[in-house]
């Protein structure tokens, strides 16, 4: 089981991200990607798909051609907890 | 340019489809694929890249853990053309 963000971590883990948006009516952290096409968009995908199963921790995601839509939020805490922003902080370091 | 099935079109493939649903709203064909694990899950989504890639028609999908949902259709059709069907086919063809 996986504590659910206090308010105070939760404004404190928020500050530590770039582009990640609070979606309130899920209690998730929210982000798009953009890539030149296709190929970009899904090698990417794969590197996210990697670290979220050595993490045990899978993102909630889609795809449409060159963007993705990433959704982070912990099923077991009903909310965002630190593995999420854990997740967060990872893929956008693949990013650089 | 891909031309938009016609309504004789649309019928004949839709018979040949099994489990693909019409999304009136979009024109567009979607269906959901269920997996023992996100590793299932993802490893079904690479082999579908790939077909798609090489067709050079992507589907607009998402992915929770060991759930994958496809929609397809054609936009440069503005609406569900050949290539979707071809795409469903080879889809349901790596399950086969």
């Amino acid at each position: 089981m996986t504590a659910k963000l206090t308010a105070a971590e939760r404004t404190a883990a928020l500050a530590e991200l770039t582009g990640w948006t609070v979606v309130p009516e899920r209690d998730a952290i929210r982000k798009s990607f953009k890539f030149g096409d296709f190929v970009g968009a899904f090698g990417f995908m794969t590197r996210v798909a990697l670290l979220a199963e050595k993490a045990d921790h899978h993102p909630e995601w889609s795809n449409v051609y060159n963007r993705v839509e990433i959704l982070l939020t912990t099923h077991d805490a009903s909310g965002l907890s630190a593995r999420d922003v854990a997740l967060a902080k990872a893929i956008d370091a693949l990013l650089g």
